[in-house]
């Protein structure tokens, strides 16, 4: 596939994911995809990607619901990186919060702080409550 | 450093570094930090990075000008991402635009498009030109 040529994969065969709001142009999360994953981005239009730790090809969405669907894909003037814009179903962040940047350096320098409410309770999400 | 506490790093001792600009919303490019060039980005609020090809520690802009003044720096939930919000000088990319990103899948689904104009000339940035 021509579009794969340029793109530049990891020794594990990955690609860093940036993935990006349609209109508001926030950072929802950044995630990896293999080459099989960024296929089946491509071929459906939902955001498809490779977990390292859980060594699982996944669909983002596929047990909160919370799909993106992607409206555009950029790669970086390395292809070595994927800018993947989207419109997200309810909260990114498996912990509730729209974004999983959630969390920034405080005033102090020192530290960290939570920047934002959380928009649902991660329980609800996965079920795990009544 | 209580802020590195809870960032996850490669086994190369690095952490992907999403650099967005502030007010546009805009993501520029993505680049690797180790924990120098973390500690060295909130001291100096420039962006300091690590260059994988190069095993460099680099600032950005200190051949070409083009300097990243940080705003903010955000991790995500896993402690494995970076976002930090920038005011980029000039073009962002060495190719001379304004971002790195700035190749799009084209209408057909199989190869990539330029989707912006250059913004400077990238002889002129690195002094290659008269």
């Amino acid at each position: 596939m021509k579009l794969l040529e340029p793109l530049k994969w990891t020794a594990d065969g990955l690609i860093p994911a940036i993935i990006q709001e349609r209109g508001t142009g926030r950072v929802l999360m950044m995630a990896w995809m293999n080459r099989a994953s960024l296929e089946k981005t491509l071929e459906t239009r939902r955001t498809w990607f490779w977990s390292r730790s859980r060594k699982k090809f996944w669909m983002k969405g596929e047990s909160s619901g919370h799909v993106q669907v992607v409206h555009g894909i950029s790669m970086d003037c390395d292809g070595d990186a994927l800018l993947i814009e989207v419109e997200q179903t309810g909260a990114a962040c498996h912990e509730g919060y729209r974004s999983c940047f959630f969390r920034s350096v405080d005033e102090t320098g020192l530290d960290w702080r939570i920047t934002e409410p959380r928009f649902q309770d991660p329980g609800a999400i996965y079920g795990t409550k009544s």
